[in-house]
């Protein structure tokens, strides 16, 4: 665990120096999908499934800066934006379940003029059609317009619980249509080579299958099958 | 409030006359988005977030006819039809939540032919790929196909309760890809006047944001968040 | 009811042959919607609204080969891959509402080659994007990347209960964006006539409709309505 | 509609003198379930039903004092307080949906002091062990132990949509545990004597059925059924 | 399958004479518990968790009178009484998913009179107090006072599909605060005495574990556990 | 963090010792309420209010022994068993969102031999009926009876997410009928002690309430209420 888990989920502090996961793990990640990344790291790590992005091929993948925002209430946003990199990916948990519309187009532009690449929250979200126009990747729990105040304190760069997932600034946030993976940074490069050999054999496989051959065979799962007690009638 | 207020909820009526919102203003709010109409109302009106639009660039502004419908009854649609003026945009609300499959193409044939311009539902709706074609506007609490049948007594043109919303028949309904939003019709001109400002300053804030401006610096932030009592750590 | 009946919800049985509909009959059936078939059966048959078709022009009409999944263990796919033949869709019901992504590029690969035309499931799927571009229909309750194992029995082609409706392997299930039906293999062309001629008379309807005819005229709905009370006021 | 109407959603806003419902009207009122009351309203009024007890036995029956929340935010529930006069139930509605803990032992204390009988909310409570042991009537629609702040702006004694009915400050609120229901001030007595009547015909409906007498018979329900095309087969 | 089977889901049916399971087997059943039983059944049979009692002690236990209902109407809940014989309890579904009040103390005394010992349904109820004063066991997806109407034809004693559970009449029903489990009439016996002997079993093992036995050494999972690789650390 | 993090979601892994808070703290919190604990932490380490006590009464306070379960399998339950100490909690998590009955007597019987408190479960249980007559406290997201497999590794004693709050083993959990918080071992004593502050003020403020006192005085309310703008009218 990275040094900044003593702050696990303490409110009112701003971490500005977070270890960002390495590079080229990042690169690397940045060429599989969600699937594959959560069977290469042990079939761990995802959000749960309400997280949808909000156009189809929405897709990011990149350190986390995390955000935990108070109910109705976006301050944290704005203190979050002065510390993100190029290439970072926001990660916004909230103290309890709230679907207010925390994010829009605005913020969106200035996450993006600071390099940010796309943000994954467990909250709702608003200005749909124009974050779909400039290609910026939210994938949320909802789209509502509701608006949000500023005044309460919530933290940057603590780590948190997000939907489901536990995520330390710095970790890796890998999101697409099918969900949203969180690959611990100490981890990011073990998992990218797993999941690359992952994908190598998947396309040894999807040529069988292709051709006709059954996963009874290509697993060998018939002997198992029998032994579990699988019977064939007509 | 309008003079239909002690209808509200009133079952087995229809009212013909109601008093719509002004033209000049549904055509302004025509041109703002539901976010920037909710906000511009003080941050009330919306509908719940689970009313969705069947397909992505569906919006539709305009006076509501309001129905009320009863569980599994679609009999009021056809009533309803009778009482629509060009730009109208129905709203359907009903006694218990029901999923069930009120409205398809035809129905949607014949608002047109009256020259209504959509529909909010809160139930289901069906034949979504012949209203995509048509380009008929519907925004709904789901897609089911279950029919409906043509029994018992609802409403048209009462107030009523709409996925949480209080919609007046007159008021101003907005609904786009963020959600629906109701403008009672005596507001309509000032929330459109009030919008049309904000995007105005939104542009403004835009361009900063582009530009690298930080929202702790243009909204003047730091002051306050240091007086919450916000830490920076490193 | 067909001669697997006696094979509801058992466990640990794989039914080689079964009766599928008649060819004819799923051609018939394959050119409506599901609406109207369901309507042409008289209002029964859906499943519930949540299982959602992963792409909106996902379409699929065919004989139902059956699978009974076990929470988080897809290994019945793979027994159920054997049993496919040209047109067949799967249908896959779980002993326990149950998330994971039981399906995707793979299977759905195997599933084609084997002549599958798409899958329905009481499940999550996953490899979104691939299937999409695949261009293979599945209707599913959730998108979820969560892996599944192989170790316990489920049956194939014994009769379920999927998403709320009763399925005999060999029934017409036909899907499409306004849900999934499921038709009786005894009933297949009796429905798909049903189906035919209320198509026909929707065409008539639409043109009346279009015309600016009024439902409470073609229906002659005026004098029922008054008669269950319903009042005009101005 | 009550003079409060055009304050409808309105934020900051404490309406000080309010119209309450009759008192003998209340009275009769309280005599009777929720389930009656409704029915004698002619089916209308009713909260949703994820609104629930937080003990079995809980019973209010009195005029409304609304609060409008925002998410997260319990301040208007101190203002709200002093508003309060023997025999009041208190309302409360929120901007958004939020199960956070906004209500507990300590309030209670003061809203019994002040002499409110109960509370309704469309959010959290939490000291649910203390407020049973009290006695002290609470319907919502979650037990949770979320702490809420005392920062925005909500409203008291404005017209509000709780839980999806339209509840007018002074109106009579009858809460059970077969749910919540509104009578609108002006219609109380009515509504009073029609749930007497109601009742007094149960009474002698329980007893035809309690002997043995079939509603088909007492409600001759046979010929309709039978016009309906009800076939009895063997 | 019974006989009935061809009248799956068929609409405005009664049928007057079914095969109820076994007395001696319903009567055995009735000593064994809801999870007890689905495990003697091999772990299929039962409703989906969302049926829940409306009192904790509720319980019950005999062969199903079905009856499939329309949304917002018990008209056939009527039809239905005059079809129970002493020890039946009722099970009804509903044509799509709805909460309404479909029951009360009315009908409880009807359905009593007639012999009938207990309601399953997939729908609301109301009058819940009363009930249980009565000792009326229920089991229901909800409460609501929501009132229903009497105009649509279901039907009564064809099998249905109730919350994800397949039941014919003349199945046995049993539902306790763990759950609702349907057992097939023709398997009753067998079903009953597999229950009889694992509740025996259990009887011993609960010994054992009272006493500090492990069910590591019980069930002899050391092997398997460390087979599979579980890794004991420090 | 204790030295456990590193084996957050590992799965295949028992650790068999762990640091459990201090007794002493431990016995102190014992003596609060969730609610007052929550807030005592500064409002933070809740599980999601879905976790709910299958008796009113249940109440449990103890260091976590936690369990990472895979959907529909118990296997982990009974490895466990064998780390239990006296006076511990079990906390199980899942892979998943899953339902089933992975608890019932038999496991209550041999947790308690072993010295457990009692359970916190992101999952179902059942035999509710035994537990509770065993007053076992038990606090879950379903009752289900869906029996579970013994297939699938899974840990014991790593770090988990249990239902929104992380967990590791050790930490005090404490539940009752306002939910479950979770308090890391680390915190424990100062946690406990800002109960017991936070307690002895609430006991004043309570006299204060009772008394007739507004909280609008009490928390010199009126000041701030009237900077933010709020306005009494009549």
């Amino acid at each position: 665990m990275p040094d900044t888990a003593s702050l696990f989920n303490q409110l009112g502090v701003v971490k500005r120096h977070i270890v960002r996961a390495d590079k080229a793990a990042i690169d690397k990640l940045s060429r599989f999908g969600v699937a594959t990344i959560h069977e290469a790291m042990g079939r761990v790590g995802l959000m749960k499934p309400y997280i949808r992005p909000i156009y189809t091929s929405a897709r990011v993948c990149g350190p986390a800066v995390t955000i935990l925002l108070q109910p109705g209430d976006n301050w944290m946003m704005h203190v979050a934006a002065e510390q993100l990199q190029p290439g970072d990916v926001v990660v916004a948990a909230c103290t309890t379940d709230n679907d207010d519309g925390f994010f829009g187009d605005l913020l969106a532009t200035s996450f993006r003029a600071r390099g940010a690449l796309g943000l994954v929250i467990d909250g709702g979200v608003r200005d749909v059609a124009d974050l779909t126009a400039m290609n910026f990747p939210v994938f949320s729990r909802a789209v509502h317009s509701k608006g949000t105040i500023k005044a309460t304190l919530g933290s940057v760069n603590v780590p948190v619980v997000c939907a489901g997932a536990f995520v330390n600034p710095g970790d890796v946030v890998i999101a697409d249509i099918d969900g949203v993976v969180v690959v611990p940074a100490a981890r990011a490069m073990d998992v990218a080579n797993a999941a690359e050999k992952r994908e190598a054999l998947e396309a040894d496989k999807r040529a069988q299958f292709a051709a006709g051959a059954l996963g009874l065979d290509m697993y060998k799962m018939r002997e198992p099958l029998e032994k579990a007690g699988l019977r064939y009638i007509d």
